[in-house]
């Protein structure tokens, strides 16, 4: 069964009760009980990591080396900057879809860049935390095509 | 019934034989059937519109005036410069996501940046022609929850 | 009786309905008919011309040539990026004024530069409809001092 | 009756002299006359002030506060840097129409910006002399419509 | 016997009456004439395409597809924005020579640069009428020796 | 009998050993001999000069100045920063076309500019070297027409 | 009692050691004393966190949510890149001062810039350690006249 | 007893008539009165001195030159283009602190820098007029510290 | 006998004064008086003129128009912005020199421009006082030659 | 017997794992074992520190504070954007060469500026492991001959 | 007795024949004569070299180190570009003031920077051949007075 | 024996004269007696060549053609600009290391970029002269491992 690791960067833990006319009143519990579920329905198992501390979602995602097949990540303002992070994708090797759920095209313009998408499968904004669900398909089929169709 | 208008632009006629490295195998028509299920379950009536013209894409724009609930478009190379459909977008005033078959930040550095997607409700890229079907359902779900999530 | 064609590009066709809080409620056949009158006035003939396409505009502007004595424009979104316009205006050496109804300087920063306009006889922004009469006035002065005043 | 304030900035009381082949042979005190013909016809009150100094303009502009309906500025070269000019017409809050005898976009690059113009009702160039009565017209009827036209 | 298109973009039908003092007193005809005589020399076959729409000039490429094997091509102003052309010339894979007849390099800077030349096979410019028949002779040399020698 | 200085810049003395995959397998005299039987069907007279210093191709330049009618010049990579050798053609007044055996709008971005095209005849690149006899036909035949075709 | 946090960025911990010719010889301590006498005569509590982790300045602020009226931060280096920093304040929506020991404006360009400035109340640099006092008495006047006067 | 001089730029007369909503109620006397009180407190002699003219403000810098310690300065919008104003600064050599009633950083880019920071002692900004006390009491205590704490 | 103006911008009566380090210890009076000795010599007649108002530098040059030969200038500050100075130098059409008493090249980058130079028969700088008497010689020179040597 | 500092920062404990094509297959630990060797053979000590925190490595370097006399550092991707980690450098002063294994000069451009090299003694990069190797030897000689050398 | 070398750079030597229009009818020669004159008059001894050669120029120098007392340098196009020669001064630190006979910011943009000036004691440009006459004079006086004055 | 060039560029043949204070007081030749030492220890022949001419060092380059194995380059000033010696790299294919003695990153920013960097196996900087026995061992290292390593 295959493994994806959903990533959640600095601030998402306040969902629900950060700008909720930009990002919403789901809190980010919602949404990993939404995504339980479409794991459910596509056969594959789900694990969850949300931190503010840029070292420690560097450190997660050397611990899924090997050990999971795909990644779903909201990288939050890391999006930004965090070569890093980027890095630590390209050392594991995991394909990844990232996922904004405001319009980040919308937004300030130090948002319109993300320096991780160049090496994602693909990227998904401004649909709201509706985009953590098609990432999540998104990412489970490009697995399962081998990435043959996208 | 709502009624979604699926656009695309220049060069999407070839899809399937243009750059399948690129693009893959699939032709619009694939698309559209694909797209067609997908509208029959979610309850959707879907129009189809194809152009290499951009007045082409922007007088369909117009038509689809006040006789259509949203759009998905694939806007192919008009992404960067077509400000005219920009304006066509703004005037008709009709919530769209953008979908664009390949990683556009993986590309050239002038399909990084659209000139669409400030105005639009979301963007998906990357993710192949399943872009697409991701696209129809974000749209769909973005009328019916009148914005209310994303 | 000198001939004056008056050209609206993309999206102008909508005025009245596209975005009324920026280009107001008139359409453009009111503003037709209203130059008609300052062109009864002014002793000259008006010809019209609306498209979405900047191909039928091209087109357009080459058979003026040699037909035609001034050029009122309003090149809507075409301002910013239509390079083949500004050369179809220098093939057919026609005086012209820029019009447009909003103050493209008070609006995004992609709309505050004209491709057109270093080759045009002058510009006028903001004063909205009425800019129109301004320009036929203006191109017809033009003309008739020979460029001697401007 | 409405009063209209005519500034003019530096080197414009130069008119008639300075670079003829640009500015024509017209000197501002011709430009005033025919100015208080069209007031006369329209029904407004004009007053005219011409610097070489910021300051002075400044201060007039400080002394129209509540004084005065409507502006019609050739700003000359302050047009390009004095954003003190910019705030004082922000601190008195009068709407102006911006106006200039050449066409600045057909000239050197540093013309092309005015730091002046995102806050005008609008902005007129590159039509002569004749540019200010347009711009005299433009702003009686701003004033008159309440803004509701433009 | 090699096919060959010869495309023309905008404004190049006014070609003799436009501006003949950077573009020479020659027609599209009398080019086409004198391209003809080449051909017969070389054992190739022409077509001719001009149109002042981009949509247009793309379908015709795709028209070319699998039907021809080399393209001489004058964008004109398409030249420096027409991505949705550079696109069309991946799509249907077909090599091509890039022709100017004014020296682009000498001009407005907007014309320094071709979106189109980092994928043709070469660029010709400056030559006159005369780089047509020269950029005829590339393509079909190019074509002949597959590319071996270029 | 018109003379022609056919002039090489840096390293294009190691052609056929430099980069075969860039620049091809044929040598500088193998180019040379070519051009030699193109002369003669020309009924010119050909000068060949290839030098590694900037100053050595300057000196040859100045040498020419009064003795030779028309220069072709593959600059090699001074093609991108001598502002001395613009400022040698400039000083002799001698026409040139330059031209370059692949197509620099394809390789690195420092490539793409050039420092002499602004003031030469044309250019042309990407056509292998082939492009030199082209080169050589297009000078003179701009010489021979005194430059009224092109 | 209003409770004020006062946020300490990275290398402040190092304050009285660090580059002294630049910082002072005060360090964090002397200064938190100070800050506690003014707090005393103000009538707020104050609470202190210095950190050289982002993620744990982040951690800090969200705990602060909804406890604290007001926040006193230097940044230190994070002023500059920060930006999940910047959506922390963002998220806790808490008004704060930003302030600098040195005039940032008057060090290297790199430190002119601040990410975090344009969600500030304000911001006061190159006043040495006593800009922290003044800080603290900016954010408790803010709070107490809800933001009214500034 | 110290001399200490609070100047004022461009339009700051117009404090508490102008842009309430950036700048507030009070009026510069307002401000002038509270000043003279923490002089009094403080034990330094006040002079003030507001102009809109660029000229006026120099002409009492270079007044003020050996005859004040130090400088409190609004340069209202000379803070981001009067070279002039910081070459005064720097022939008098008085150590001056510059404060802005609103967050520079929060409105229009142009207001982003400030051409006098560099050789300011420091800079206050977006403390409403509060900011003119803390200024105050900044170069009070830069003076009479001999700059050693800051 | 020709008449030459010697003009000096803001902060240069404080020559001698202002950071000698930079700008030695020669104050005006005695540049103005070596200048005296020069134009003795050289048989022309000197007025000079200095002043912290742009204004009144352009008051000063109006009123040399068709007065005076040519003029000698150091636009301190000015020099980096005053299109306002530039356009009264244009307005009067009165040939000058440009000097600055230190290397603007060697210190803050934004001295490197002047937006005077591209209209100045020449500029000098960084050859101390001795400037202006270079400058004058230059500028008496420049007249008698009709501007032919130079 | 002087002691130094090895630094590694994010991703480089995945040396050997992560991207070989890129960095190669020696493990840190094989790197470290090599680093003893040569110290061993120079007579210094060393400790070794790796961390994908930011925050931690500054934590590390003010340990380090007085404690160590050098340090070798390979900054991994907080080479690029890290400027709280070179002020950790500043605030502890210790000499440090700066180390890649890879050459960031012929990869992204992201890679080519390091925020730490203005302040390191040097830098190498593009050799490999071999590098550290280098660093050490040099970063050791640089404190013996107390910076006099280099 | 002083001595003074004249370095002139590439293209120098053509001097009257090279774009008389830009440069004058004057030849190097010439110049070199009236210099002689003045270097009589004020005691100095003058070596003149120029090159094309940027190579040559550089040994030049390197030869003068410690043999001479000042330059004088019309670097020609190297101005732009050379920063070899700009080293090569400051590896002899002899003091040179740079010549340009054309007025350098009134022509082509890559002509406004010199790479060498920043370094010079000073720049005169636009002055014609008599540029030289005034720089020989500046470097004499400069060392004289140990730049003391300047 | 492998057979290593050690290349020097312009002004380099000054070192130990040359601005001690940056490049210390060994000269050329104690680098080169130093290297010999190395190369004995290693077991490789050396080369010598040191110009100030671009076109000296190119020719150089290409007589090691096929004759030696590695090249430690110290580029100079042409670091900056010379892409022919960039090109002439690449057209002999010898793998190079490139030296600076001082640190480029602490200099004027025009050193911060080398045009060559892109196409070395690595750069080494900062550490003084010694910075050229490193890298000669790691030319050496690397063509001994076949750039395996590194």
């Amino acid at each position: 069964m295959p493994r994806i690791l959903v990533l959640n960067g600095p601030n998402l833990n306040m969902l629900g009760r950060r700008e909720p006319s930009v990002y919403g009143y789901e809190t980010l519990a919602d949404i990993e009980a939404k995504l339980e579920k479409i794991a459910a329905e596509l056969g594959v198992e789900l694990a969850f990591f949300q931190s503010n501390h840029e070292g420690a979602l560097i450190d997660r995602l050397h611990e899924a080396f090997e050990q999971c097949e795909g990644i779903v990540i909201n990288p939050g303002a890391f999006t930004h900057y965090s070569y890093a992070l980027r890095d630590a994708f390209a050392s594991v090797n995991i394909p990844f879809v990232e996922v904004h759920i405001s319009n980040i095209h919308a937004r300030e313009s130090f948002r319109h860049h993300s320096v991780l998408a160049a090496i994602a499968v693909g990227q998904i904004c401004g649909l709201g935390t509706y985009g953590y669900e098609l990432a999540l398909r998104a990412i489970v089929r490009h697995i399962s095509t081998q990435g043959g169709e996208a």
